[in-house]
Protein backbone atom coordinates (compact mmCIF):
# COMPACT_ATOMS: atom_id res chain seq x y z
CA UNK A 1 0.00 0.00 0.00
CA UNK A 2 1.39 3.28 -0.63
CA UNK A 3 -0.06 6.53 -0.17
CA UNK A 4 -3.20 8.18 -1.80
CA UNK A 5 -4.44 11.08 -3.50
CA UNK A 6 -6.80 11.63 -0.42
CA UNK A 7 -3.89 11.17 2.02
CA UNK A 8 -1.44 13.22 0.14
CA UNK A 9 -3.76 16.37 -0.40
CA UNK A 10 -4.64 15.87 3.35
CA UNK A 11 -1.24 16.02 4.55
CA UNK A 12 -0.69 19.41 2.13
CA UNK A 13 -3.35 21.01 3.62
CA UNK A 14 -2.18 20.25 7.14
CA UNK A 15 1.04 21.79 6.38
CA UNK A 16 -0.33 24.95 4.66
CA UNK A 17 -2.51 25.82 7.39
CA UNK A 18 0.52 25.36 9.93
CA UNK A 19 2.46 27.70 8.01
CA UNK A 20 -0.25 30.13 7.68
CA UNK A 21 -0.15 30.20 11.13
CA UNK A 22 3.39 30.57 11.64
CA UNK A 23 2.86 32.96 8.30
CA UNK A 24 6.08 31.72 6.22
CA UNK A 25 5.19 30.20 2.84
CA UNK A 26 6.46 27.41 2.24
CA UNK A 27 7.18 24.06 -0.54
CA UNK A 28 5.47 21.40 0.52
CA UNK A 29 6.37 17.88 -1.68
CA UNK A 30 4.37 13.99 -1.22
CA UNK A 31 6.09 11.34 -2.38
CA UNK A 32 4.62 7.47 -2.48
CA UNK A 33 6.41 4.90 -1.16
CA UNK A 34 8.46 4.22 -4.75
CA UNK A 35 9.59 7.38 -3.95
CA UNK A 36 7.93 8.68 -6.77
CA UNK A 37 5.83 12.61 -6.74
CA UNK A 38 2.62 12.44 -5.59
CA UNK A 39 1.43 15.61 -4.75
CA UNK A 40 2.94 19.00 -4.18
CA UNK A 41 2.13 22.80 -3.39
CA UNK A 42 4.06 25.47 -3.64
CA UNK A 43 2.75 28.58 -1.26
CA UNK A 44 2.26 31.73 -2.93
CA UNK A 45 5.91 33.74 -2.11
CA UNK A 46 7.57 30.65 -0.95
CA UNK A 47 11.15 30.70 -1.95
CA UNK A 48 12.03 29.30 -5.42
CA UNK A 49 15.43 27.55 -4.08
CA UNK A 50 12.53 25.51 -1.71
CA UNK A 51 10.88 23.86 -4.35
CA UNK A 52 14.50 21.30 -4.67
CA UNK A 53 14.76 21.10 -1.44
CA UNK A 54 11.17 20.12 -0.30
CA UNK A 55 11.63 17.28 -3.12
CA UNK A 56 15.01 16.42 -1.56
CA UNK A 57 13.67 16.06 1.96
CA UNK A 58 10.79 13.90 1.10
CA UNK A 59 12.99 11.65 -1.30
CA UNK A 60 15.39 11.36 1.28
CA UNK A 61 13.23 10.49 4.08
CA UNK A 62 11.11 7.78 1.21
CA UNK A 63 14.21 6.17 0.26
CA UNK A 64 15.30 5.29 3.71
CA UNK A 65 12.08 5.41 5.35
CA UNK A 66 13.86 7.88 8.31
CA UNK A 67 13.68 11.30 8.94
CA UNK A 68 15.45 13.70 6.67
CA UNK A 69 18.20 14.92 9.30
CA UNK A 70 18.43 10.71 10.95
CA UNK A 71 20.39 10.87 7.75
CA UNK A 72 23.13 13.39 8.39
CA UNK A 73 23.65 11.29 11.95
CA UNK A 74 25.35 8.81 9.51
CA UNK A 75 27.22 11.24 7.23
CA UNK A 76 28.33 13.57 9.37
CA UNK A 77 31.97 14.06 10.09
CA UNK A 78 33.39 11.08 12.92
CA UNK A 79 29.37 9.13 11.53
CA UNK A 80 29.67 5.58 10.10
CA UNK A 81 29.04 6.86 6.66
CA UNK A 82 30.81 9.79 4.84
CA UNK A 83 29.57 10.79 1.85
CA UNK A 84 26.23 9.35 2.33
CA UNK A 85 24.58 12.62 1.44
CA UNK A 86 26.09 11.75 -2.18
CA UNK A 87 24.51 8.67 -2.99
CA UNK A 88 21.35 8.72 -4.89
CA UNK A 89 21.94 11.43 -6.91
CA UNK A 90 22.69 14.04 -3.86
CA UNK A 91 20.39 14.03 -0.46
CA UNK A 92 19.31 16.82 1.82
CA UNK A 93 20.18 15.82 5.24
CA UNK A 94 18.51 18.70 7.70
CA UNK A 95 15.20 18.37 9.38
CA UNK A 96 11.85 18.98 7.05
CA UNK A 97 11.86 15.47 5.82
CA UNK A 98 9.38 13.06 7.41
CA UNK A 99 8.14 9.42 6.55
CA UNK A 100 4.57 9.04 6.53
CA UNK A 101 3.25 5.61 7.87
CA UNK A 102 -0.13 3.57 8.13
CA UNK A 103 -1.44 2.27 11.76
CA UNK A 104 0.94 -0.69 11.29
CA UNK A 105 4.21 1.14 10.42
CA UNK A 106 4.48 0.26 7.10
CA UNK A 107 5.93 2.44 4.93
CA UNK A 108 3.08 4.76 2.66
CA UNK A 109 5.82 7.91 1.62
CA UNK A 110 6.98 10.90 2.90
CA UNK A 111 7.01 14.77 2.96
CA UNK A 112 9.60 17.23 2.31
CA UNK A 113 9.11 20.91 3.62
CA UNK A 114 11.52 23.94 2.49
CA UNK A 115 10.73 27.48 2.83
CA UNK A 116 11.27 28.70 6.70
CA UNK A 117 13.95 28.20 9.47
CA UNK A 118 15.22 24.48 9.71
CA UNK A 119 12.68 23.94 12.96
CA UNK A 120 10.18 25.95 10.82
CA UNK A 121 10.17 23.61 8.44
CA UNK A 122 10.19 20.35 10.47
CA UNK A 123 6.99 21.62 12.02
CA UNK A 124 5.22 22.02 9.09
CA UNK A 125 6.28 18.91 8.20
CA UNK A 126 5.25 16.73 11.78
CA UNK A 127 1.46 18.71 10.99
CA UNK A 128 1.78 17.07 7.59
CA UNK A 129 2.50 13.53 8.86
CA UNK A 130 0.12 14.25 11.67
CA UNK A 131 -2.96 14.56 9.32
CA UNK A 132 -2.38 11.08 7.57
CA UNK A 133 -1.76 9.52 11.13
CA UNK A 134 -3.47 10.79 13.44
CA UNK A 135 -1.10 12.85 16.10
CA UNK B 1 1.86 38.09 -12.40
CA UNK B 2 2.02 34.71 -12.15
CA UNK B 3 -0.11 31.87 -11.13
CA UNK B 4 -1.45 32.00 -7.89
CA UNK B 5 -1.59 28.70 -5.94
CA UNK B 6 -5.24 29.01 -5.67
CA UNK B 7 -5.92 29.24 -9.56
CA UNK B 8 -3.15 26.30 -9.46
CA UNK B 9 -5.56 24.32 -7.10
CA UNK B 10 -8.46 25.09 -9.51
CA UNK B 11 -6.32 23.85 -12.30
CA UNK B 12 -5.83 20.53 -10.67
CA UNK B 13 -9.57 19.97 -9.52
CA UNK B 14 -10.80 20.70 -12.08
CA UNK B 15 -8.11 18.24 -14.12
CA UNK B 16 -8.91 15.33 -11.55
CA UNK B 17 -12.50 16.08 -12.48
CA UNK B 18 -12.15 15.59 -16.27
CA UNK B 19 -10.37 12.68 -15.50
CA UNK B 20 -12.36 10.86 -13.44
CA UNK B 21 -15.14 11.48 -16.00
CA UNK B 22 -13.46 9.87 -18.68
CA UNK B 23 -12.13 7.10 -16.18
CA UNK B 24 -8.67 7.58 -16.55
CA UNK B 25 -5.99 8.38 -13.64
CA UNK B 26 -3.77 11.19 -14.63
CA UNK B 27 -0.42 13.20 -13.52
CA UNK B 28 -1.57 16.90 -13.46
CA UNK B 29 1.41 19.77 -13.07
CA UNK B 30 1.16 23.18 -12.70
CA UNK B 31 4.06 25.43 -13.34
CA UNK B 32 4.20 29.18 -12.88
CA UNK B 33 5.27 31.38 -15.89
CA UNK B 34 8.75 31.59 -14.87
CA UNK B 35 8.93 27.63 -15.89
CA UNK B 36 9.15 26.16 -11.99
CA UNK B 37 6.78 24.04 -9.91
CA UNK B 38 3.34 25.23 -8.23
CA UNK B 39 1.13 22.75 -7.85
CA UNK B 40 0.97 18.46 -8.85
CA UNK B 41 -1.44 15.99 -8.43
CA UNK B 42 -1.22 11.96 -9.10
CA UNK B 43 -3.97 10.29 -9.21
CA UNK B 44 -4.46 7.02 -7.56
CA UNK B 45 -2.99 4.43 -10.34
CA UNK B 46 -1.42 7.00 -12.98
CA UNK B 47 1.40 5.59 -14.72
CA UNK B 48 4.68 6.24 -13.14
CA UNK B 49 5.80 6.82 -16.41
CA UNK B 50 3.46 9.52 -16.87
CA UNK B 51 4.51 11.69 -13.85
CA UNK B 52 7.98 13.10 -16.10
CA UNK B 53 5.78 13.51 -19.16
CA UNK B 54 2.97 15.80 -17.83
CA UNK B 55 5.69 17.65 -15.98
CA UNK B 56 8.05 17.93 -19.30
CA UNK B 57 4.43 18.94 -21.16
CA UNK B 58 3.91 21.88 -18.84
CA UNK B 59 7.64 23.00 -18.86
CA UNK B 60 7.20 22.97 -22.84
CA UNK B 61 4.12 24.85 -22.63
CA UNK B 62 5.16 27.60 -20.26
CA UNK B 63 8.88 27.73 -21.90
CA UNK B 64 7.10 29.03 -25.06
CA UNK B 65 3.46 30.38 -24.20
CA UNK B 66 2.20 27.73 -26.65
CA UNK B 67 0.78 24.17 -26.85
CA UNK B 68 3.39 21.57 -26.01
CA UNK B 69 2.07 20.12 -29.68
CA UNK B 70 3.03 23.55 -31.12
CA UNK B 71 6.42 22.90 -31.02
CA UNK B 72 6.14 19.16 -33.25
CA UNK B 73 5.05 21.61 -36.13
CA UNK B 74 8.42 23.52 -35.59
CA UNK B 75 10.98 20.51 -35.17
CA UNK B 76 8.86 17.19 -37.08
CA UNK B 77 10.71 16.44 -40.39
CA UNK B 78 10.05 19.17 -42.86
CA UNK B 79 9.35 21.72 -40.37
CA UNK B 80 11.71 24.99 -39.79
CA UNK B 81 13.89 23.94 -36.70
CA UNK B 82 14.44 19.93 -36.70
CA UNK B 83 15.90 18.84 -33.27
CA UNK B 84 13.94 21.94 -31.32
CA UNK B 85 12.58 19.11 -28.48
CA UNK B 86 16.38 18.36 -27.98
CA UNK B 87 16.72 22.11 -26.49
CA UNK B 88 16.30 22.92 -22.88
CA UNK B 89 17.23 19.53 -21.21
CA UNK B 90 14.48 17.81 -23.27
CA UNK B 91 11.04 19.30 -24.74
CA UNK B 92 7.95 17.19 -24.85
CA UNK B 93 6.13 18.10 -27.88
CA UNK B 94 3.02 16.17 -28.02
CA UNK B 95 -0.52 17.21 -26.76
CA UNK B 96 -1.54 17.68 -23.20
CA UNK B 97 0.38 20.91 -22.24
CA UNK B 98 -1.23 24.48 -22.25
CA UNK B 99 -0.36 27.74 -21.27
CA UNK B 100 -2.48 29.24 -18.70
CA UNK B 101 -3.04 32.73 -19.32
CA UNK B 102 -4.99 36.14 -18.06
CA UNK B 103 -7.55 37.85 -19.06
CA UNK B 104 -5.47 40.48 -21.11
CA UNK B 105 -3.63 37.05 -22.68
CA UNK B 106 -0.28 37.34 -20.56
CA UNK B 107 1.14 34.26 -19.31
CA UNK B 108 0.27 32.76 -16.51
CA UNK B 109 1.86 29.64 -16.44
CA UNK B 110 1.22 26.29 -17.67
CA UNK B 111 -0.30 23.00 -17.14
CA UNK B 112 0.50 19.34 -18.36
CA UNK B 113 -1.78 16.14 -18.04
CA UNK B 114 -0.36 12.41 -18.99
CA UNK B 115 -1.94 9.09 -18.18
CA UNK B 116 -3.84 8.23 -21.19
CA UNK B 117 -4.47 8.76 -24.82
CA UNK B 118 -2.88 11.59 -26.21
CA UNK B 119 -6.38 13.16 -26.92
CA UNK B 120 -7.21 12.86 -23.26
CA UNK B 121 -4.60 14.47 -21.64
CA UNK B 122 -5.42 16.98 -24.06
CA UNK B 123 -8.88 16.81 -22.95
CA UNK B 124 -8.20 17.03 -18.99
CA UNK B 125 -5.60 19.83 -19.68
CA UNK B 126 -8.50 22.11 -21.45
CA UNK B 127 -10.51 21.59 -18.40
CA UNK B 128 -7.54 22.38 -16.03
CA UNK B 129 -6.74 25.67 -18.51
CA UNK B 130 -10.49 26.92 -18.63
CA UNK B 131 -10.89 26.60 -14.36
CA UNK B 132 -8.99 29.58 -14.51
CA UNK B 133 -9.35 31.25 -17.45
CA UNK B 134 -12.92 30.38 -17.61
CA UNK B 135 -13.84 28.43 -20.49
CA UNK C 1 42.67 35.91 -31.59
CA UNK C 2 39.61 35.66 -30.01
CA UNK C 3 36.20 38.23 -29.86
CA UNK C 4 36.67 41.43 -27.91
CA UNK C 5 34.17 42.39 -25.79
CA UNK C 6 34.14 45.87 -27.17
CA UNK C 7 33.18 43.20 -30.24
CA UNK C 8 30.95 40.99 -28.63
CA UNK C 9 28.69 44.49 -26.92
CA UNK C 10 28.40 45.68 -31.20
CA UNK C 11 27.13 42.41 -32.40
CA UNK C 12 24.68 42.40 -29.78
CA UNK C 13 23.81 46.25 -29.60
CA UNK C 14 23.45 45.59 -33.91
CA UNK C 15 21.06 42.50 -33.18
CA UNK C 16 18.92 44.46 -30.48
CA UNK C 17 18.51 46.86 -33.33
CA UNK C 18 17.33 44.82 -35.79
CA UNK C 19 15.11 42.84 -33.43
CA UNK C 20 13.45 45.69 -32.41
CA UNK C 21 12.83 46.97 -36.49
CA UNK C 22 10.83 43.57 -37.09
CA UNK C 23 9.29 44.04 -33.86
CA UNK C 24 10.90 40.90 -32.41
CA UNK C 25 12.23 40.37 -29.22
CA UNK C 26 15.31 38.15 -29.33
CA UNK C 27 18.09 36.33 -26.84
CA UNK C 28 21.31 36.69 -28.29
CA UNK C 29 24.35 35.17 -27.67
CA UNK C 30 27.84 35.67 -28.01
CA UNK C 31 30.56 33.19 -27.62
CA UNK C 32 34.55 33.47 -28.21
CA UNK C 33 36.38 31.28 -30.15
CA UNK C 34 36.99 29.03 -27.50
CA UNK C 35 33.21 28.16 -27.40
CA UNK C 36 32.74 29.88 -23.87
CA UNK C 37 30.12 32.66 -22.96
CA UNK C 38 31.16 36.00 -23.87
CA UNK C 39 27.95 38.23 -23.69
CA UNK C 40 24.66 37.78 -23.92
CA UNK C 41 21.33 40.05 -23.91
CA UNK C 42 17.71 38.91 -23.47
CA UNK C 43 15.47 41.56 -24.45
CA UNK C 44 12.17 42.62 -22.37
CA UNK C 45 9.34 39.78 -23.47
CA UNK C 46 11.71 37.39 -25.04
CA UNK C 47 10.55 33.70 -24.59
CA UNK C 48 11.99 32.03 -21.43
CA UNK C 49 12.56 28.83 -24.10
CA UNK C 50 14.90 30.45 -26.62
CA UNK C 51 17.66 31.30 -23.86
CA UNK C 52 19.08 27.84 -24.44
CA UNK C 53 17.85 27.64 -27.82
CA UNK C 54 20.33 31.30 -28.44
CA UNK C 55 23.21 29.64 -26.16
CA UNK C 56 23.24 26.61 -28.48
CA UNK C 57 22.96 27.73 -31.78
CA UNK C 58 26.31 30.03 -30.99
CA UNK C 59 28.14 27.35 -29.39
CA UNK C 60 27.20 24.69 -32.17
CA UNK C 61 28.50 27.54 -34.55
CA UNK C 62 31.53 28.41 -32.67
CA UNK C 63 32.49 24.72 -32.68
CA UNK C 64 32.35 23.43 -36.07
CA UNK C 65 32.84 27.64 -37.60
CA UNK C 66 30.06 27.02 -39.69
CA UNK C 67 26.23 28.31 -39.36
CA UNK C 68 23.67 25.79 -37.17
CA UNK C 69 21.91 24.85 -40.09
CA UNK C 70 25.03 23.75 -42.15
CA UNK C 71 25.24 21.12 -39.31
CA UNK C 72 22.06 19.54 -40.34
CA UNK C 73 23.07 19.19 -43.90
CA UNK C 74 25.31 16.50 -42.43
CA UNK C 75 22.51 14.95 -39.44
CA UNK C 76 19.36 14.87 -41.80
CA UNK C 77 18.07 11.77 -43.05
CA UNK C 78 20.32 10.94 -45.89
CA UNK C 79 23.15 13.55 -44.65
CA UNK C 80 26.81 11.39 -44.47
CA UNK C 81 26.82 12.19 -40.31
CA UNK C 82 23.37 10.53 -38.94
CA UNK C 83 23.09 12.04 -34.88
CA UNK C 84 25.74 14.43 -35.69
CA UNK C 85 23.16 16.78 -33.67
CA UNK C 86 23.73 14.38 -30.38
CA UNK C 87 27.45 14.69 -30.22
CA UNK C 88 28.65 17.70 -27.83
CA UNK C 89 26.42 17.54 -25.65
CA UNK C 90 23.47 18.39 -28.00
CA UNK C 91 23.56 21.03 -31.15
CA UNK C 92 20.77 23.14 -32.47
CA UNK C 93 20.79 22.73 -36.18
CA UNK C 94 18.05 25.58 -37.25
CA UNK C 95 19.33 28.95 -38.77
CA UNK C 96 20.03 31.65 -36.17
CA UNK C 97 24.01 30.67 -35.51
CA UNK C 98 26.46 32.10 -37.17
CA UNK C 99 30.51 32.63 -36.98
CA UNK C 100 32.20 35.60 -36.68
CA UNK C 101 35.75 35.85 -38.41
CA UNK C 102 38.29 38.26 -38.08
CA UNK C 103 39.09 39.88 -41.71
CA UNK C 104 41.67 37.11 -42.70
CA UNK C 105 38.88 34.58 -42.05
CA UNK C 106 40.15 33.88 -38.50
CA UNK C 107 37.42 32.47 -36.36
CA UNK C 108 36.41 35.23 -33.83
CA UNK C 109 33.67 33.33 -31.96
CA UNK C 110 29.82 33.40 -32.92
CA UNK C 111 26.71 34.58 -32.36
CA UNK C 112 23.47 33.03 -31.62
CA UNK C 113 20.33 34.65 -31.69
CA UNK C 114 16.29 33.09 -31.21
CA UNK C 115 13.11 34.65 -30.19
CA UNK C 116 11.39 34.78 -33.53
CA UNK C 117 10.68 32.58 -36.66
CA UNK C 118 13.85 30.85 -38.05
CA UNK C 119 14.10 33.51 -40.87
CA UNK C 120 14.18 36.24 -38.28
CA UNK C 121 16.80 35.08 -36.19
CA UNK C 122 19.11 34.31 -38.71
CA UNK C 123 18.33 37.24 -39.71
CA UNK C 124 19.06 38.96 -36.74
CA UNK C 125 22.22 37.09 -36.59
CA UNK C 126 23.38 38.17 -39.92
CA UNK C 127 22.87 42.05 -38.41
CA UNK C 128 25.30 41.11 -35.77
CA UNK C 129 28.50 39.35 -37.70
CA UNK C 130 28.01 42.31 -39.97
CA UNK C 131 28.78 44.98 -37.02
CA UNK C 132 32.11 42.85 -36.27
CA UNK C 133 32.91 41.98 -39.89
CA UNK C 134 31.86 45.15 -41.65
CA UNK C 135 28.31 44.18 -43.78
CA UNK D 1 8.06 42.44 -12.02
CA UNK D 2 11.07 41.41 -12.89
CA UNK D 3 14.29 42.83 -14.03
CA UNK D 4 14.59 44.72 -17.45
CA UNK D 5 17.08 44.53 -19.94
CA UNK D 6 17.77 48.67 -19.55
CA UNK D 7 18.19 47.86 -15.52
CA UNK D 8 20.38 44.76 -16.13
CA UNK D 9 22.91 46.83 -18.54
CA UNK D 10 23.15 49.20 -16.32
CA UNK D 11 24.42 46.98 -13.88
CA UNK D 12 26.53 45.43 -16.12
CA UNK D 13 28.01 48.82 -17.01
CA UNK D 14 28.75 49.61 -13.40
CA UNK D 15 30.28 45.93 -12.88
CA UNK D 16 32.65 47.05 -15.68
CA UNK D 17 33.91 50.43 -14.10
CA UNK D 18 33.88 48.89 -11.27
CA UNK D 19 36.36 46.14 -12.37
CA UNK D 20 38.59 48.44 -14.31
CA UNK D 21 39.25 50.68 -11.00
CA UNK D 22 40.95 47.91 -9.42
CA UNK D 23 42.05 46.42 -12.90
CA UNK D 24 40.46 42.64 -12.20
CA UNK D 25 38.90 41.49 -15.51
CA UNK D 26 35.85 39.97 -14.17
CA UNK D 27 32.39 37.74 -15.47
CA UNK D 28 29.32 39.46 -14.57
CA UNK D 29 25.90 37.98 -15.01
CA UNK D 30 22.70 39.73 -14.12
CA UNK D 31 19.31 36.85 -13.80
CA UNK D 32 15.64 37.49 -13.55
CA UNK D 33 13.74 37.03 -10.67
CA UNK D 34 12.79 33.55 -12.21
CA UNK D 35 16.27 32.63 -12.12
CA UNK D 36 16.85 32.76 -15.83
CA UNK D 37 19.84 34.33 -17.82
CA UNK D 38 18.97 37.91 -18.43
CA UNK D 39 22.40 39.80 -19.33
CA UNK D 40 26.37 38.93 -19.47
CA UNK D 41 30.05 40.21 -19.80
CA UNK D 42 32.77 38.74 -19.72
CA UNK D 43 35.70 41.23 -19.69
CA UNK D 44 38.61 40.31 -21.69
CA UNK D 45 41.09 38.30 -19.81
CA UNK D 46 38.48 37.22 -17.39
CA UNK D 47 39.33 33.59 -16.06
CA UNK D 48 37.18 31.33 -17.69
CA UNK D 49 36.58 29.20 -14.91
CA UNK D 50 34.75 32.28 -13.69
CA UNK D 51 31.91 32.26 -15.72
CA UNK D 52 30.20 29.25 -14.45
CA UNK D 53 30.58 30.68 -10.97
CA UNK D 54 29.30 34.61 -12.01
CA UNK D 55 26.40 32.56 -13.09
CA UNK D 56 26.03 30.29 -9.99
CA UNK D 57 26.53 33.32 -7.43
CA UNK D 58 23.77 35.03 -9.51
CA UNK D 59 21.64 32.07 -9.66
CA UNK D 60 22.02 31.13 -5.54
CA UNK D 61 21.40 34.87 -4.93
CA UNK D 62 18.53 34.48 -7.24
CA UNK D 63 16.86 31.43 -5.87
CA UNK D 64 16.83 32.23 -2.23
CA UNK D 65 16.71 36.25 -2.61
CA UNK D 66 19.93 36.57 -0.77
CA UNK D 67 23.42 36.90 -0.74
CA UNK D 68 25.68 34.06 -1.91
CA UNK D 69 27.42 34.11 1.24
CA UNK D 70 24.78 34.05 3.27
CA UNK D 71 23.50 30.63 2.12
CA UNK D 72 27.24 29.31 3.50
CA UNK D 73 26.24 30.64 7.20
CA UNK D 74 23.36 27.24 6.70
CA UNK D 75 25.59 25.04 5.10
CA UNK D 76 28.87 25.44 7.02
CA UNK D 77 29.77 23.05 9.53
CA UNK D 78 27.70 23.63 12.61
CA UNK D 79 25.26 25.56 10.35
CA UNK D 80 21.58 23.96 10.12
CA UNK D 81 21.43 23.08 7.02
CA UNK D 82 24.35 20.93 6.31
CA UNK D 83 24.59 20.19 2.56
CA UNK D 84 22.81 22.80 1.81
CA UNK D 85 25.22 23.83 -0.91
CA UNK D 86 24.42 20.42 -2.75
CA UNK D 87 20.61 21.45 -3.54
CA UNK D 88 19.37 23.17 -6.75
CA UNK D 89 22.12 21.42 -8.73
CA UNK D 90 24.64 22.68 -6.97
CA UNK D 91 25.18 26.36 -5.42
CA UNK D 92 27.79 28.50 -4.73
CA UNK D 93 27.94 29.71 -1.23
CA UNK D 94 31.21 32.13 -1.42
CA UNK D 95 30.94 36.18 -2.11
CA UNK D 96 29.52 38.12 -4.63
CA UNK D 97 26.42 36.95 -5.39
CA UNK D 98 23.39 39.52 -4.77
CA UNK D 99 19.77 39.79 -4.58
CA UNK D 100 18.36 42.98 -6.73
CA UNK D 101 15.66 44.59 -5.80
CA UNK D 102 13.12 47.25 -6.34
CA UNK D 103 12.21 50.39 -3.91
CA UNK D 104 9.44 48.01 -2.54
CA UNK D 105 12.26 45.42 -1.92
CA UNK D 106 10.35 42.73 -4.00
CA UNK D 107 12.73 41.02 -5.84
CA UNK D 108 13.47 41.98 -9.25
CA UNK D 109 16.74 39.33 -9.95
CA UNK D 110 20.29 38.84 -8.80
CA UNK D 111 24.22 39.40 -9.87
CA UNK D 112 26.71 37.00 -9.51
CA UNK D 113 30.22 38.33 -10.15
CA UNK D 114 33.65 36.36 -10.18
CA UNK D 115 37.49 36.52 -11.20
CA UNK D 116 39.22 38.19 -8.27
CA UNK D 117 39.36 37.61 -4.72
CA UNK D 118 36.08 37.33 -3.26
CA UNK D 119 36.24 40.72 -2.06
CA UNK D 120 36.69 41.98 -5.07
CA UNK D 121 33.82 40.07 -7.08
CA UNK D 122 31.63 41.33 -3.93
CA UNK D 123 32.77 44.62 -4.70
CA UNK D 124 31.83 44.83 -7.94
CA UNK D 125 28.26 43.16 -7.75
CA UNK D 126 27.68 46.12 -5.04
CA UNK D 127 28.25 48.36 -7.63
CA UNK D 128 26.10 46.81 -10.22
CA UNK D 129 23.24 46.24 -7.86
CA UNK D 130 23.52 50.02 -6.48
CA UNK D 131 23.32 50.87 -10.31
CA UNK D 132 19.82 49.72 -10.27
CA UNK D 133 18.73 50.25 -6.62
CA UNK D 134 20.30 53.45 -6.32
CA UNK D 135 23.31 53.15 -3.66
Amino acid sequence: MSITLSQAEAALAAAREAAEVIGVPMNIAVLDAGVHLKAFSRMDGALLGSIDIALGKARTAALFGLSSEAIWEFSKPGGTSPGLELTNGGLVVFAGGLPIRDENGALLGAVGVSGGAVAQDLQVAQAAVAAVQGG
